[in-house]
């Protein structure tokens, strides 16, 4: 399971720019392995920590998406800054708030990046208060982490 | 991963009652753990034809609950009947629908039966549509899996 936040902050988000593989040079939502003994939650509190160095209170669960072939499952938080803090921890090379208008969707590290934005986007755009939403990431066999537009979005659900 | 389904029908719900340890003879929603190669709610699917011979259609992701200290995450869909047949299955004594008055909190199988159950509850007598609910489910250490009342829950989140 791999655990993250998407970080609101002035009508803002913030990205990480990797300084590891796989994906180096792109950019990602600060996110990483859940470990054992932790809930979700903490996981993805804890991964912000470590890769932006900033803390933050989550606000809602956003999205789960599971990655049948590879047997990954993303769930994703929102979350805001309890101060405006960040900076590249050791797994990054940069850290920079985005307007949902300057995300850099051709340099997005994985498709489950991809697809989180693209809905949040969406839920703004639209005006609303972001939903949970529910899908599954159908990756094209032989296709790299790195290959964003490698896959299909399937059984979108929202609650 | 734990998945399984909240099947509302005519205003009630489906419980299976338990032919197999832990919490034997106590009633749970159909559910069990995800196998390699499939989505939540794939596998919420299966185990629904599994334990309660029920083809289902998911409506909607209604709760994930982890429960870090045994390293688990509780996935439950809502779901309806796609036929309105349902037998128990060989894990399976019995089948039956509960009106939401009638649910049996004091015979379910697990703390996250109680959690989901209780949650939608809630919704539901309160007019909402079910939202989606995040929670921990911190478990007494020591406490058997089927002593229901040996937790707390914390996190709670809706979107």
């Amino acid at each position: 399971m791999v655990v993250g936040c998407l970080i609101e902050h002035d009508n803002k988000v913030l990205l990480c720019k990797r300084k590891i593989e796989p994906s180096y040079g792109l950019w990602t939502l600060p996110a990483g392995y859940l470990e054992i003994g932790e809930s979700a939650m903490e996981g993805a509190i804890r991964e912000t920590r470590e890769e932006a160095n900033a803390d933050v209170e989550v606000i809602s669960p956003f999205v789960q998406l599971d990655i049948p072939l590879i047997g990954q499952t993303y769930i994703i938080f929102l979350a805001k800054l309890k101060k405006p803090h960040f900076s590249p921890g050791p797994e990054s090379s940069e850290c920079k708030l985005f307007s949902l208008d300057e995300i850099p969707f051709s340099s997005l590290s994985f498709s489950s990046m991809v697809v989180t934005l693209n809905l949040y986007v969406e839920d703004m755009k639209a005006g609303r208060k972001p939903k949970f939403h529910y899908g599954t990431i159908n990756k094209r066999p032989g296709t790299s982490p790195s290959d964003i537009d490698a896959f299909t979005l399937e059984d979108h659900m929202q609650s």
